[in-house]
């Protein structure tokens, strides 16, 4: 049975599209204490200005770059391991939950739909 | 009402994230009418190793790359206008067929979700 | 005849390398003028924690972003064009003045070396 | 004391360019043993078709990779450490040899002049 996709579908599937952009376009950046403010608030406005999002939330852990500042030449890159988003997205009258997490057991970080809720 | 996401949303949310990633990772790439075959590859191989990707097939038009193409210095970058992206992912038992192709009333690099298929 | 590289061919080494990575990093990011502002920090700081980094000026063209904003979405993306990015690096005692900037007549974003300085 | 550049400061500039922009252009990419030739392939063709580029060589490590492989997922992201790449770019009459590896000693993906050589 084949079927055209329904409003939660759709928010779905903006969720992910932005999720996978933010890791795609961002990891890689070099990155320390010193500019992990100004990286997090333009990831979180960069992402923002894309269709269908509400609300976007990003955190880079502060330890993990603590821990893995190169010691030669002080920085490292920003890896997905690093970071936490939290995002909301909404399509018709559709709100969907999503984030990413570093998932310690899967040692993977993992993205998600946390909850699917309805607006009508 | 809240409700945790199905297998649709989740295959949804799956195609997404792919489709995001593989234009944020490859656009920007220096190209030609050379490199155009090994990149395609390249893309496709590269996203079809992601989790629940059961086909992906990318392609890169050759006739805006050759309209793009640098007077001085004969190449030019990828982006999202010149590829056309048929992806299938599978989540439980839902396949998503999906594609990101260029919409010219829109002027945009669309992203759909085309058919939503049970099967079971 | 071959040689080993001296200072100025390191700095010049070293100019390079900081405004590939920043093209490649950032063009593609989602903007429009709600966010310039954070993207052009981040930019900034992310290269600036480099090895050899003395300073970074990083402007993205505001006429363009308005001009290339999507009718129906509201947003662009980051393109080479839009930066004009000055930067200094030093190398032992030579510092390089290095900049990318928009190139109209070879409708291009032209990096160049701008000046080669011996600090002894 | 300032000058303009001379031919091995800007072939060194170039050198670097290509390596930052191969660097973070590609790093990222979803990658496992099953398309790390295409990849491999891409990359070197890719960068080849920007300007004063003589040769280049990419190579990725399949042993990192095979090391790195998620166990849930069974594939991993191209890194820096993984890549080993060869660069001649020409500019006027010197050809600079050009080279990224990883330095086990500073745990870094270094990048160098190998060589400058006089054509004249």
């Amino acid at each position: 049975m084949e079927m055209r996709p329904d409003d939660s579908q759709m928010a779905a599937f903006e969720a992910g599209i932005k999720l996978g952009a933010l890791y795609h376009q961002f990891t890689g950046s070099p990155l320390n204490l010193q500019n992990v403010d100004s990286l997090e608030k333009a990831i979180a406005e960069s992402i923002s200005v894309q269709p269908f999002v509400e609300e976007i939330n990003v955190n880079i852990n502060r330890e993990m770059i603590a821990s893995k500042l190169n010691g030669e030449f002080g920085y490292c890159e920003l890896e997905g391991k690093m970071l936490s988003v939290a995002l909301q997205v909404i399509h018709g009258d559709i709100r969907i939950r999503a984030s990413m997490a570093y998932n310690k057991e899967l040692d993977y970080p993992l993205m998600e739909i946390n909850e699917v809720e309805s607006l009508s």
